[in-house]
């Protein structure tokens, strides 16, 4: 019977952690207690058995729970389950660490594009990529399309819409994608550098499928999707069905504590099929540490099985003075994105968006400014 | 223009709080620095207000944002990206409340059936509801339905899956449900009392929806749904779609977002339409405090706009000895979950359901044990 394991820092008292971990490995698998478990077979297989224990400091430990890799039903929604669905409810543990035996990782085929993929249609096989963000959400179709010409004119690799936009009643998602397809077009048309339009897809599953249709139909390369607000399983079933694109995955709702972020960004988003995943860097308006967007970096683009590594892609409060600092950190497998900041620059927008673009190039090169 | 109002609970210093607050509206709005707004129209209607800042104590705040009404787009993803999408990863703000306008609210309809819908369907007019789960995940088609015979011919009202059987090989969905379906009739056929069986549904969209066709199909009356697991806007569409019946919300994974349980488990599991809300009771293997469980039954089944009231369901580590206490603290407009403790009673499980049904009953009328 194949296991897999699951890794929580727990808060308790050394006199406590052996109970509590017993505990935990019972609500994470036959939730009932072991005395009222009649068959033998589900004692042996089904039960959550504690793997590991060990001491973080004097109040934290790490534990690492088996469970029968069976319980998951090889499905995205019962697999984040089995790691965290009741236990979020308790608010002294933090899941950390997954780790998943062939039959699980066989079920769950990741990136379909990953880093290479994306760098092969942008043609851009070597250096950092750029991302910017249409905003704010408010705007009329004829703004953002607009918008979305002088950032393509600029060279911008990726122009994402902001995550806030969906499809409100003042930028409708099927004009809005034709819209800045259209722009995207005839500046690309102009540069001879490829660049891409990323719309926001959202809402349930109906409006998703008929967004994925549009976009593919309207030869849109990338969407930008929020694995949270459109439900985990969704995520990894519809954007693998419909569209024939990388897709670009956002935080929101994903919250900073009790799923350590390199593992559920890092990792789970890139398991159920993220070719690029947003995460708020150190030194911005979250509170992320660098520690953890190295974390985070590792495990989204480092090897594991099979998979594909994804596209790391910094963000939230970002600046064009900050790029060569980035590309330090991260090299050049990964995808800046800096959406306020070229903004902020109102008529000077067009220049500062090259200058964002230069930034990357050169320091790409390994040139300081 | 229609307008929502956000209140959030915040950790900062009486210096900071003003800024941090302002910083907060931006986040939760437009997301890029207010200089950068070239529309004068923009900062009318969709920049986000700080419409109250009220200190708690020395370090936290609360804190209320005004949001533009258009902005949700009026869709169940969209509406919690603007509410918590991406201060969910700053760790300094809680979610703790929220009032939406008469647009959204309609956009709402809520639970389909709420308190007197399901009481209605069980011929149950005034007493407290009892449930019960089949466990443990791992027993086959038969254990289970055995399992389920047993508790409806004790009189439990609703049987339903444990929240951890999904669709796996050992109990596939469509076998499990007709088996549990048939046991079911079968011992009530010999009460001549109804209990019905939930079935945990689970998956991706497709599967979902082909769980859904069949439960209705097989005449199952409700069914068993973790929102957070499937998708919230997945929640809201597809229950209300495809399955004729009222349904159950669990909370699994919900305990992952700093959002308070009684506004999301409460108020916005009922918004998005849970006819009934499973919560972890005080006092069980859950840490919610009973002032938290007494917000949450009140969130549920207080008035709101047109929105039907649903009905609570506390569990959580539940005996049939805190019946009696239970339902002082709730009164009957509520439903009674008991799954292990039950189950512990081993061969004596027939006789302990039946005492469960007893003690509710009495517990109803306001006999003491």
């Amino acid at each position: 019977m194949e296991r897999l394991l699951a890794t929580y820092h727990i808060t308790a008292s050394p006199q406590e952690i052996e109970a509590r971990a017993e505990a935990l490995a019972l609500e994470q698998s036959v939730e009932m207690p072991e005395a009222a478990i009649t068959r033998e077979e589900i004692r042996t297989t089904t039960l959550g058995r504690v793997h590991r224990i060990a001491a973080r400091d004097a109040q934290t430990f790490e534990v690492t729970l088996s469970l029968a890799a069976s319980t998951t039903g090889f499905e995205t929604g019962q697999l984040m389950n089995m790691l965290f669905g009741n236990c979020s409810l308790q608010p002294d543990v933090q899941l950390v660490d997954v780790m998943l035996p062939p039959s699980l990782l066989a079920a769950f085929p990741g990136p379909r594009y990953g880093i290479d993929g994306i760098r092969e249609r942008l043609d851009a096989p070597h250096r950092a990529l750029t991302c910017t963000a249409l905003k704010p959400q408010g705007l009329d179709v004829e703004s953002l399309a607009a918008l979305c010409g002088t950032f393509a004119e600029a060279g911008l690799d990726i122009i994402k819409d902001d995550h806030g936009i969906a499809n409100q009643a003042y930028s409708p998602f099927s004009e809005r994608v034709r819209a800045c397809q259209r722009a995207v077009r005839a500046a690309t048309s102009r540069t001879g550098r490829k660049s891409f339009y990323a719309p926001s897809i959202s809402g349930p599953p109906d409006q998703l499928r008929a967004q994925l249709a549009l976009a593919a139909e309207e030869g849109v390369e990338m969407v930008l999707a929020a694995p949270m607000l459109m439900g985990l399983p969704v995520f990894q079933q519809l954007t693998r069905e419909i569209f024939p694109g990388p897709v670009l995955a956002h935080p929101a709702l994903t919250g900073a504590l009790r799923i350590a972020p390199p593992l559920f960004l890092g990792r789970l988003f890139r398991l159920f099929g993220a070719d690029a995943v947003i995460f708020p860097n150190f030194g911005g308006r979250f509170s992320f540490s660098q520690e953890a967007c190295h974390a985070l970096v590792d495990a989204a683009r480092g090897s594991w099985s099979n998979l594909r590594p994804a596209l790391p892609v910094p963000a939230g409060g970002m600046s064009v003075e900050r790029v060569p600092e980035m590309i330090e950190a991260y090299g050049t497998d990964c995808m800046l994105l800096i959406g306020g900041n070229l903004l902020s620059a109102r008529s000077a927008l067009p220049a500062r968006s090259r200058e964002f673009v230069t930034a990357v190039e050169r320091a790409s090169r390994g040139e300081h400014r």
